[in-house]
């Protein structure tokens, strides 16, 4: 039987995964037993029967990526609000608002002149088109925005290729994407101001793959608006590699994408209404539109079937709240902000509610890890003394600042406290913005983690109050 | 410009995620900055120019599954050896040791007597064949080793069915696994007791899929020997499914595998000489045999491949050790421990060298999570003291208890503290023991992240003693 001991052991090792000290408790007298068997059953309830995760499946499967004014976002708006509906939530709703409207039109397409290999490319979102022929010009790299000031006039009819790579050193994803985006977001313009014809940027990626990237941009006013492309990591190496052997070399783009007129759409909105306080809202959101690639499920179909969930979880376990509990689905935070801009105006016009916090999701259906607040340092303490209730594999800190881009409007119209889910987001940036960011990419389990998560949270803002 | 900072919000979001306050730290001093800088360093080189990933492709597409016995196994380790000595490690050797030879033989095939519709089957590790022409016979469905010793001599004759699912409730899925695996060790001599012909069990799985785990069974010594598989999880539902509507339904069971004579093997052991201490080793290591599925990626190619490459950085980074590190792969962890049991023979026989630390990385190739430590309290505190080295979202604990399989017996026979890295295992049981544990399921960075968390350790270990 001692082989038996050694089959069993790594299921120990795993298992003993126990508490240890936790920050921020605020009284020795610890969590009341209530609130442990609450967040417990949360859990639980979560993991072996969330739908989280099979609302996503549809989500991503039946209708795909959403980018705003397209009929697939309106189609999901639609499939959301009626599903909220079914699930019997106390009220259904929608705010309306015109969003901006990008077409990607016909699949781009990108060459080294008199090389029939296609580069792996994509129009960066919002980008204007090239001419129908397309553009061919030869190639300047360099690697940063203040490189192209000191080239200035040399850039004059070149396409001007950024090819400063995601920062791999930093643990935080997020700073090696922070210390890249800048090309993507202020390559055009910058280029332009020195009469390049176009940009095409290495995609801002994680990832050691040919899987272009897309994202917003920002044209400058003062300046032409030129196209700007992102190419896959593995030919952003490629034309850099040919650029070494020969510095003239021409390049090809090709793009038809298109701004239309502003589209009609909406946020859609569900609430579980507070028994107490009716008037006071606990938010929990996420973005519906998407990027127009793969099928937006970590960025931000997640979030979305997350914040529906958690008021699906309070009703599933009974558990009435005080304050009403409001999902919400923003429209258009990847280029525009339209929806969290017109929830924030509603907001402040309405002098009948008032907001305890807003929480958005949208940092990946990824495991959780923590949440972030922006608050006053009574409030952030306040939630800190919860953190003895949650498994410190899921949520371990309460970092001082979160929110979320749809949220931030509110934050600033209002002063509400924002706060976000913090997930471990070492595989999001190998995904976000690009055609792998497909449904098979999320796992079941860490998506309905993270569900549970904002769902203990706001009960326990439910109950004890900002 | 005010869009501009909607569009970077989530990158700082994802950039704050500030150290907090942290536990067990012992002094008020705060940590050296020269330690501070140095596990910086080993976190950002291991992100940066890392290759345990690229090491363990190869692991996996050129060799792929390793089973004790194997071609493959004896060609992973000549590999392994190799590939450490054009390192410039130290020494590079190996320990002889017989290994257990089990062979899975032509694919099993399974279904319900008269239904076309395979059902997905795995031999479990260990099971004797079916005789040649496959085992019919009627099936007793049951949830547990207790319901069986409750039906007795009802099950002469039958295949009885263990269908007793993982428990996804358990926030930690080694706890989920290690509810549900008594079936698969102990379920066939359990059965055989009674007189049944057969077992099938449905897979210790925590995915919804079809794609059934092995893993290894224990045979009792008095009872007969019977035939052992485990079915896809789907297929598992189906079979229940079909025996609510027939409950005298047949079902047809074939098995070809066989024990043959032991093999010989070696574990493979690669070292950096101790500068001041030679004779005193800090140990870390992987088992190199696997399954004979998938590619053995998550387990435990990751863990030897880290093991390497734990070294590879000291090299790279010019880390002179002041002890012997050494990093073992050892063999047959997986059905038999004759590799650990041989090292730990070897090093009690061995008074010329002594362990400061053992530690095992056998929990996938996931992102890092903490460590479990067997040893005396003094030691346990010292290493929570360097806890505020490691940011908090990649080593937020010491847990006190840890080690793993391969290195028990060294424990037991030397008394060496023996630790292991803990890693989030949200994703490990979809995987484990399966064909779905393949190179493809591993994300470069959170793997690169393991090899750096244990140089780190191992760092302090060499520096500061245990």
């Amino acid at each position: 039987m001692k082989k038996l001991l050694f089959i069993l052991l790594p299921v120990f090792i795993l298992s003993c995964q126990e508490p240890v000290g936790k920050i921020g408790a605020t009284s020795d007298v610890g969590p009341d037993p209530e609130d442990i068997r609450m967040v417990e059953d949360i859990f639980q309830d979560c993991l072996a029967h969330g739908e989280t995760y099979e609302m996503l499946r549809h989500l991503c499967l039946n209708i795909g990526p959403r980018l705003s004014g397209s009929a697939q976002a309106a189609q999901a708006l639609d499939w959301t609000a009626d599903m909220m509906t079914q699930m019997g939530f106390d009220s259904v709703y929608r705010q309306d608002v015109m969003v901006p409207n990008w077409k990607r039109g016909a699949a781009e397409k990108c060459n080294i002149a008199g090389e029939k290999e296609a580069l792996a490319v994509l129009a960066i979102g919002g980008s204007v088109a090239t001419p129908a022929g397309g553009i061919t010009a030869e190639v300047v790299e360099v690697q940063s925005l203040d490189e192209v000031d000191d080239l200035g006039e040399k850039l004059k009819g070149k396409i001007v290729f950024y090819n400063r790579a995601f920062d791999q050193r930093n643990i935080s994803t997020g700073g090696g994407y922070g210390g890249a985006v800048d090309q993507r977001v202020h390559g055009a313009s910058r280029a332009a101001k020195y009469g390049a014809a176009a940009i095409v940027i290495r995609s801002v990626s994680s990832a050691f793959d040919d899987v272009p990237h897309t994202g917003t941009l920002s044209y400058a006013e003062e300046v032409p608006r030129i196209p700007a492309a992102a190419l896959g990591v593995l030919s952003a190496d490629k034309l850099s590699q040919k650029l070494k052997e020969n510095a003239a070399l021409q390049l090809f783009l090709s793009m038809s994408c298109q701004w239309q007129e502003d589209a009609p759409s909406h946020n859609v909105i569900g609430e579980l209404k507070g028994s107490e306080y009716p008037d006071q809202v606990i938010l929990v959101g996420g973005h519906m539109d998407s990027w127009d690639v793969g099928h937006g499920a970590h960025d931000d179909g997640s979030g979305c079937m997350q914040s529906i969930h958690v008021l699906q979880t309070f009703k599933r376990l009974g558990i009435q709240p005080r304050h009403t509990i409001r999902a919400v689905m923003f429209i258009n935070e990847e280029n525009g902000t339209a929806g969290g801009k017109k929830y924030a105006e509603l907001a402040k016009a309405n002098d009948k509610e008032s907001h305890l916090v807003a929480i958005e999701t949208d940092a990946g259906g990824f495991v959780p890890r923590g949440f972030g607040l922006s608050a006053t340092p009574e409030q952030l303490e306040k939630w800190r003394s919860w953190l003895p209730l949650f498994n410190p594999n899921i949520i371990s800190y309460i970092n001082n600042g979160g929110g979320g881009v749809d949220i931030r409007p509110l934050n600033e119209e209002t002063g509400t406290p924002v706060a976000g889910l913090i997930t471990d987001t070492q595989r999001m940036f190998d995904l976000h913005h690009s055609a792998n960011d497909t449904f098979d990419k999320v796992n079941r389990r860490e998506l309905e983690l993270g569900t549970a998560s904002l769902t203990a949270l706001i009960y326990l803002v439910d109950k004890y109050g900002m």
